[in-house]
């Protein structure tokens, strides 16, 4: 390297320079920790509120607009079709079309089906098909999701409804209790929302979600087996539908492999719908012991709201209900949202979206729905073929409207077998080995609560899965915030950064100096394990040094880069630590605080304590100051 | 600065002189971020147990030792008499013999007043104070604790024990209760301890057992003014408790104030009990409607294992009460335990004490005692008088056995004015106003904690204030993991050290870059937050830097040195972050991921989704970097 290189490089690299020049006799630059300038408590309030509740800044676009824009802004916030309508034209109607004709002729089978599930007759599952799937058209934000009755919210609402009423000897009321339930979900719902408590949902982990789908798509498919083997004896049935499902299910792969062949699965339920109710119906097999639908009403959505309970027993009965079934309905749908929002890369308001699930919810109520949502395998069709908006959604509905209206007695002769064999191949898909498989790999205790919620729910019941699901991620929570992780500090050759000597085993400690740091926020839950912690480090060096006759450490280091908040308790163990270390005359020395960190430090005077000159911006920092310090110095 | 200086730092400077040199077409320096090698399954689940269960070690001093010294350990674990007994002096006795007559002379009017808190017989007081300090100091680990009954615990049982029964119509079921609810909180104490689930106790913060204590002993305090009050008529009596209860406050602050003078508040009420009484009984202001205690049972601990409820309704009762009473007084010896441990700077071992004071209250309950544990401020004086050893403990368990066989009837004139006082004057020093101050100053969550127990005792009730103080511990646990903290980073003046912008105003960021630290690990409760949280800092900075016009975001670095685990819900979090930010032109870059998130990223394969040379030792690292790339190079 040629003279003037160095000088050029001189300017350039006092920074580095000044930070171990300390031999020269003149002081090492060393930058100050900052201390941030005092909130007011009212802004200090303000800012938790806001970071907790509004953490998405949702009056942003209501900044600086006259009254009437204000209006307008908030007319379209409630109502997104508002917004999203005004661009809305031909060539995006042609995808909603296509789009919403294919989960149309999925859904009517599926409906069927899931409405047998949650113990109601076959029309409950087609009129949820009609009246929300419009209503999220016009206030939901996702444009991909597909509306109606889903299969493990119809067993779970159909488990929990049966503890309460028999359903066999006692339809009417089950029903009232049903729309009941499905009232209070979407009460559940909205008002998640409105209060903005939106992220309550996120406690259950995607593990404990994935374990869960699982467990109640092989209960729902094991319970199908049962309906769909009943009919082994007759050959002639049999064949039909054997290989009316080995078409489904080689579709169903074929779609999976080919984008483009998406519409095989999608129509292959109705048109084996067709072809075997038409079967059934021109040879009679139901008088040679076919099982058929047998009765299904014709015409629209009655009016139900006379029929919900709000008065009695059964109020807080359905309440109850309404509060699960609303909740893991919510976790399905936002689960879907986000999912597809992120492919197509827009925004999703959560809290938004809660809304508009639960007001669907309690108007399906009134017109006798039961508790809908989101549906994974109808969305995933949905977005496959092309949606564009939530149109396709009202295409759907509108399908389902004519259905309802003309052909719905066609469907008397439709064999439950292959309803079945629809509901097994949709449900099927909800069996997730390939993220279970992942889930072990990356994180053993996720697996543990997948597997819990999985085997909860096949060898219990659905709600004693659920439990476990919950009880798992509380657990995983809780464990997190009482045992974080210390890690020893060496120093990485060639460079003045300090990491984590497990990590990179290059790394060198210091001699005399021990470097900690600690992992997480230090609150009462884990303070004493910290403080118990870190001295056990201290002995177990001690003893290991004093084995090879190294000198005996003098300073303990403290990063606590990590540490991003401290409270009362954590203060008290840093008092307690730095009296046992005085005892030992060993020095106390903080690294790296955060903001909220330092001025706790400060406000509780425990920086006059250890002193204003023990806390540093960085470990190199705290090491040249300890490294250049004598023993004697020292206490 | 002279050329040899210049050539000598040349050399020592490489490090960091190469970590900027990349304008000299050669390779910066850059240490790779280090993956640990695999753990196999087994190791890794070890590790975790050890760490949560045993993190302590308690196993240690049995490592490499033959059969028989492992023995004598194993006995001196459970029985530490057996350790420090062999070390025990004549000059030791001395400090216990003080100590021991002292906490005596305090212990004796505080149990008669306590029982009648517990709404049991005075003696009960009395007995509780014989049986369970012995065994205490057999098995104790503590050198300064003082066992026996205490305020808030006695005023809880009092208060879960008449829910159930009324103690003046069924005083002979109530008191079997009341054993019950003993027997069980010692093994709910014992269990905790040996299944070393010790740190379920950590989830009651300190702030709300500050509030907790506060608002019990207002209580308290309360309840004896209305008994002290109701014998304000008679001028004679009530001159003399003034008297007395003056003499009490101002020894109680002299001995505050001097630590020599300790002995004034601590011998004071039993001077006063024994001036009063004789007062009494010379004077026979009982007839004068004087409340005395009128009878007190002479004679040791009856047996009481036959009274305890085994069956029955009674026996869920009492196992419910005994785990809420045995938990409160863990909480309460473990606390004063840690305090003292610190101040002499001795390791309490947390597990061992909870089999010490589940063993003392079983064999308690069996032995006509009721709930025990360490008592603030009879350790408090013992610790000021000088003991050394449990022997104090000792010395007040024969003293108090002294008294049950000879004085206790002598007990029968003293007047309940006096004791009511005696109990105000104890509990009065567990308003620690003090510890709300700094409470207030350090964390205005800890403080509503806090407000809101003693709220809750004040004005609902004990178990109110409990459960407020529970409710209020646990969201703040929530709260943390749901919304961690991101900052954004820029570079500290003169440095290569990268800091948050907010506590470091003069810190700088670097154009086309933005850096985001994530303050937490990343699991499902915050995953989405994060990810959210991430994209909204991304636009309202591509918003302002538009705005003066300058050049857009293309990387962006999250600093993930806080990030201490990850889990699938987080990773998934980061596969959107990826996807929304590759339609976006943005390029993701990582700096300085830890140990676990490593390996994570790895068996997740994100690291190969976002490339293996995204991923940096530092943020400076990362930063010089993406900073030499030019604009065509980003995508």
């Amino acid at each position: 390297m040629g003279r003037s290189s160095v000088e050029a490089i001189e300017t350039k690299e006092m920074d580095y320079r000044s930070l171990s020049s300390s031999e020269h006799q003149q002081e090492p630059y060393m930058h100050k920790v900052g201390v941030p300038p005092k909130q007011n408590l009212f802004d200090e309030f303000k800012t938790t509120i806001k970071e907790t509740l509004f953490s998405d800044d949702p009056l942003r676009p209501f900044k600086d607009q006259p009254r009437s824009r204000k209006f307008v802004l908030g007319l379209q916030a409630v109502f997104p079709i508002l917004d999203w309508g005004k661009s809305y034209n031909v060539s995006k109607f042609r995808g909603d079309l296509i789009a919403g004709l294919t989960i149309a002729s999925l859904c009517i089978p599926q409906d069927i089906g899931y409405s047998k599930l949650a113990n109601l007759p076959p029309q409950y599952g087609l009129y949820s098909s009609f009246v929300p799937p419009l209503l999220y058209a016009f206030m939901g934000s996702s444009r991909d999701i597909a509306i109606g009755p889903v299969a493990v919210v119809s067993l779970l609402l159909g488990s929990l409804l049966s503890n309460e009423i028999d359903p066999t000897t006692n339809p009417i009321e089950y029903r009232r209790l049903a729309f009941t339930a499905t009232f209070f979900a979407g009460i559940t719902q909205a008002t998640l929302g409105i209060l903005r408590l939106g992220f309550l949902i996120d406690f259950l982990s995607h593990a404990a979600v994935v374990g869960f789908m699982g467990g109640a798509a092989i209960t729902i498919a094991l319970q199908q087996l049962k309906g769909f083997l009943g009919i082994k004896k007759f050959t002639k049935e049999t064949d039909i539908i054997s290989v009316m499902k080995s078409v489904l299910r080689s579709a169903h792969h074929g779609g999976k492999k080919n984008k483009k062949l998406f519409w095989i699965p999608a129509i292959a339920p109705l048109i084996s719908v067709i072809l075997s109710t038409f079967f059934v119906y021109i040879t009679h097999a139901e008088k040679q012991g076919v099982e058929i639908v047998r009765h299904i009403e014709k015409g629209i959505n009655p009016p139900s709201v006379g029929e919900i309970y709000f008065t009695g027993d059964y109020l807080l009965k359905g309440l109850r209900i309404g509060i699960v079934a609303g909740m893991i309905a919510l976790t399905e749908a936002v689960a879907i949202g986000r999912t597809f929002a992120s492919m197509k890369d827009y925004q999703l308001d959560g809290n938004k979206e809660m809304v508009a699930l639960g007001t669907m919810n309690v108007v399906g109520s009134m017109t006798s729905c039961y508790v809908t949502t989101g549906s994974f395998s109808r969305s995933a069709v949905n977005y496959m073929a092309g949606c564009q908006t939530a149109v396709s959604n009202i295409v759907m509905s509108v399908v389902v409207f004519l259905t309802l209206l003309f052909i719905t007695p066609l469907f008397e002769y439709t064999p439950n077998a292959i309803l079945s064999a629809i509901i097994i191949s949709a449900v099927i898909g909800l069996v997730d080995y390939e993220a279970t498989i992942l889930i072990w790999k990356i994180d053993k205790f996720d697996f543990v609560a997948c597997m819990g919620a999985f085997f909860g729910v096949v060898f219990g019941s659905v709600e004693i899965g659920l439990i476990i699901a919950v009880s798992i991620s509380f657990a995983k929570i809780l464990l997190q915030v009482t045992r974080p992780r210390t890690a020893i500090l060496g120093k990485i050759p060639r460079t003045n950064v300090y990491r984590n000597i497990q990590q990179y085993p290059e790394a060198t400690q210091v001699p005399g100096v021990l470097i900690v740091r600690v992992d997480s926020a230090i609150y009462f839950s884990n303070s004493n394990y910290m403080r118990e912690r870190i001295l056990r480090w201290l002995m177990d060096e001690d003893e290991q040094l004093e084995s090879v006759g190294l000198p005996k450490i003098r300073f303990l280091i403290v990063d606590m880069s990590p540490v991003t908040d401290i409270d009362t308790s954590g203060i008290h163990a840093f008092e307690e630590l730095h009296r046992s270390l005085h005892k030992r005359e060993i020095q106390l020395v903080l690294s790296n605080p955060g903001r909220v960190v330092i001025d706790k430090l400060h406000a509780s005077n425990f920086v006059s304590q250890i002193g204003e000159d023990k806390i540093f911006l960085t470990v190199s920092d705290a090491v040249l100051t300890c490294s250049s310090k004598s023993p004697e110095e020292v206490v």
